[in-house]
């Protein structure tokens, strides 16, 4: 290899790691090089044996020939320092660690502006999906109304399984372990938390408005069984778990839940372990994205596509909040000028299904519309607050399912 | 209005220019002011009443005042000129004629760097799809290897309709003719002009190659009837007019051509007017965009975010003429370092059909895997050399139908 090179300082050498490593091997010519890699445990068995490997961060992060600080490990907490330490040290950053970013935006984006450094977080969000950079770069200056993801491939992997090839759910949750699209802890994937964490970062970035994860309500895949996947086929849907934030006169709505989405719409097109997302603007109009959703090469092209933004300067200028809202077109677009409230409650339609017993969670619903029973097994379609569903204690239990209706 | 403002240069107030006016009044407060626009016709009725309207020019392309000129007339030669003027006297341009960039895109290229100046036009090739921006500024570092879209909103219509109502061609068409979806000219729409411009302009962007439209073997969806789609539909398929540009080791081979695609594949789930992109790079993987394909507003939000983007600096670097081709993931990425070739010829699965007579066109075919005749109506099926279908008369008779299979 000849020519300058830009070096970068990795910590961290997973899936993503490793096909960062693997994209930068076959485009030779690209200009960067990675110089060290931070890792935790020393002993492990490395696939690759041209890279200097090392447990000292100190040797990367204060390293003055190191321009770029590239994060990929798997735990936030060791990821918030890393990231903090080298924006603090003017390093321009790439980082893909979702709960680290979506937790302490406000933080990360004081520190960019206070020391002049960029950082960026594409792989965070929907993979290989330049989803966040067409939000900053291209949407800018449109006034998004709505964004409404598939944003874990995991789940979507499950529940692609489960539809497609009549899978019951622990067979497809296996075959996904097995697969290795899961999380080392699949709470996070399967209760929801990963998608909560990303539409945490994208409302940022639609909205200009950082809502904390935990002021998301919050459904994940769990409770759905075979029954429920059967009810959603023979009403026409199929069954995604569907992070959504949405805009409104009055402010903004955002959730992570399993929805029923009618056959044909584009996010029922979102297959295997594949990302989707659909956007709504006040000028563009609908605009739909599709892309890989897991795999360490495609998530790592999104990582090299930052890398080499951030080494022309390229940096996020969460524009959302510079921008006023426009008028009249159309009137659903208008709003107030100041930043929008968050929406603390909202009305859903929602199936409740529930298994062993014959009880109809009445006080759940707002208005009942449809209630079946057979055998040990009754469902409800209705619509509720969320508020009434977050402090139900009937969706702790695994035998009930919850799904929203279109 | 307050503040300081961008003044913009307008040539040209059909359908996308009176969609700029609106997008750019409900935006407030954008710094970009249409200084004046300059129309053809000074004795048409114009439905704003707050624009300076004239038919001199140079008032434009000569007043210091303007910095950006945005081109959106309907005629390629006046486009020409109103272009290479602007660029030539230092001024930023966004323009929408398709037809004009895609047969001077080596002229333009050339201008931009002799003056520095910067030439973007998002709204050219996918109405709001942000694909070129995609392919400039995100995807610039992976390695395109195909690039197959939908990009005439007008004849996805009639195809749609005549999927989904059950229309003949004859009344989708009119239909089309009274939405405003087609063009004046709607044989440019028709006979796949439209989309050979597009793809002409796309695989600049995406291979580092130009190729003139004329390079380019193109069928329109001229001569599809009922029977086509029946066939179509009695083999799980949906007809769609695909442009499209492949690269292998050997080369780049790009068409366009109705083609009959998969229901449940992206490009078969692109309803209406509705543009989709589907991308396939060495890193990323699969990606697919979708988005509104026609309507002023849509293709107006384009201009815009292509005017705030020349605003700040922003310039097409045609990235790929200077990236080498990535090795090893996978195979087919592989090829020469020099620009590729442009294959003359291809092998394409055809279905063709005849009414009104009984022959085979067994001259066309490599070899043929199925005939069918009832009545007067016969359809083979083969493969076929794009050389061979170029040099046939059959193709020019009306009452066949080409459709290219999987």
């Amino acid at each position: 290899m000849q020519g300058v090179y830009n070096k970068i300082g990795l910590f961290g050498f997973g899936c993503v790691g490793h096909g960062l490593y693997q994209v930068l091997q076959a485009a030779q010519d690209a200009p960067f090089l990675i110089h060290k890699v931070c890792i935790r445990d020393a002993t492990k068995e490395r696939p690759v044996h041209d890279l200097e490997f090392t447990t000292d961060k100190e040797s990367l992060l204060y390293d003055p020939a190191i321009k770029i600080i590239v994060e990929l490990t798997s735990d936030p907490d060791a990821a918030l320092e890393i990231v903090t330490t080298a924006l603090r040290n003017g390093k321009s950053v790439v980082s893909a660690n979702k709960k680290m970013i979506a937790e302490h935006l406000p933080l990360l984006q004081r520190l960019q502006e206070q020391y002049g450094t960029s950082l960026l977080y594409e792989a965070s969000s929907a993979a290989s999906i330049p989803i966040i950079r067409n939000l900053e770069s291209y949407f800018n200056r449109d006034n998004i109304l709505c964004i409404q993801g598939i944003l874990n491939g995991s789940t979507n992997y499950i529940l692609h399984r489960m539809f497609t090839e009549q899978c019951t759910y622990a067979a497809a949750f296996a075959e996904a372990l097995q697969s290795g699209f899961l999380e080392a802890d699949s709470d996070n994937d399967i209760l929801g938390y990963d998608s909560r964490f990303k539409l945490s970062i994208l409302s940022a970035h639609a909205f200009g408005r950082y809502i904390s994860p935990e002021q998301i309500w919050c459904r994940g895949i769990q409770g759905i069984t075979k029954e429920d996947a059967h009810f959603a086929q023979r009403h026409g849907y199929v069954i995604k778990l569907i992070a959504g934030a949405k805009r409104s006169a009055i402010g903004i709505h955002a959730d992570v839940a399993p929805h029923c989405i009618p056959v044909g719409e584009p996010l029922a097109g979102v297959h295997y372990a594949d990302n989707g997302i659909q956007l709504e603007s006040a000028f563009a109009g609908l605009q739909f994205f599709k892309g890989t959703g897991a795999g360490g090469i495609a998530t790592g092209s999104a990582v090299w596509s930052d890398i080499s933004a951030v080494s022309e300067g390229y940096r996020y200028r969460y524009a959302k909040k510079q921008v006023a809202l426009p008028v009249g077109i159309p009137d659903v677009a208008r709003g107030p000028e100041e930043e929008p409230p968050l929406l603390q409650d909202t009305l859903l339609r929602v199936y409740i299904r529930y298994t062993g017993g014959s009880f109809i969670p009445e006080e759940l619903f707002e208005e009942i519309e449809e209630v079946f029973t057979r055998g040990a097994t009754s469902y409800c379609i209705g619509t509720a607050q969320i508020s009434a569903l977050q402090h139900t204690n009937i969706l702790q239990d695994d035998r009930v399912c919850i799904l929203v209706l279109p």
